[in-house]
């Protein structure tokens, strides 16, 4: 079988509130979400919002803090950061960092969802999805 | 713009032995990867290993503990999910937990990367992934 990442889960404390935020960014909730779990499709692959209890029951973990995994939104352009950043804030996010041009030249900007979940909206010129909105890696940079 | 989760960022302590990590699970570094970071394919997506204190740079945070974000492999058949803990194993993870069958119908395990990230290995009978390996959600379960 092929290595993939099909599932992205991210624990939340309140299924209502952390809904309504990525609701409000424009995902859409599937029809077969339940009232402890979220799913959203997330191109071929599933995002999905599950009550951290839960989760730490059946992982057998606990005490998790935001800050080692980050998930991104590429964009088409510097503007669409900046929206994203605005967009975010609107719907309850903490930013963590206001949009800046990278070192090594994309232009980032990362926000905090309600649960602490950092996401990073970001334009890099070699990093652009393409027309169905998947991220190809190019052969070099 | 769609939104996607276009990039999955995973902070690692030591680039060498988490990327031999990965490698040894059967992921393929892209050429772009560099000392700091490593990029994978992964269906329409990317996952990236990046180091921690850089990310936490990057963020604003620090101080990151795993338990808030799983990533799942979905899999064709339990053996599937058993075969994958073992790999797992052989190639260094920790495990949090042997499959087991869930009360919702699932066969799941899971288990710990170098840096502690869980990663759920599953069989879900509704939640196969199709011949391209992409997971697309039923419309009802």
């Amino acid at each position: 079988m092929t290595n993939r990442v099909h599932l992205i889960t991210l624990g939340v404390q309140d299924m209502k509130v952390s809904r309504a935020y990525y609701e409000s960014m424009g995902w859409v909730a599937s029809p077969i979400s339940m009232d402890e779990i979220t799913f959203f499709q997330s191109g071929q692959q599933v995002l999905g919002l599950y009550l951290q209890a839960t989760l730490d029951h059946d992982t057998g973990l606990s005490g998790g803090k935001p800050g080692g995994v980050t998930l991104a939104t590429n964009t088409q352009s510097r503007g669409e950061v900046e929206a994203l950043m605005k967009q975010a804030q609107e719907a309850g996010a903490t930013v963590l960092k206001q949009p800046i041009e990278m070192p090594w030249g994309g232009y980032v900007g990362y926000i905090a969802d309600p649960d602490g979940h950092p996401w990073e909206f970001s334009y890099v010129e070699q990093l652009v999805p393409n027309e169905d909105g998947a991220l190809i890696l190019p052969d070099s940079l």
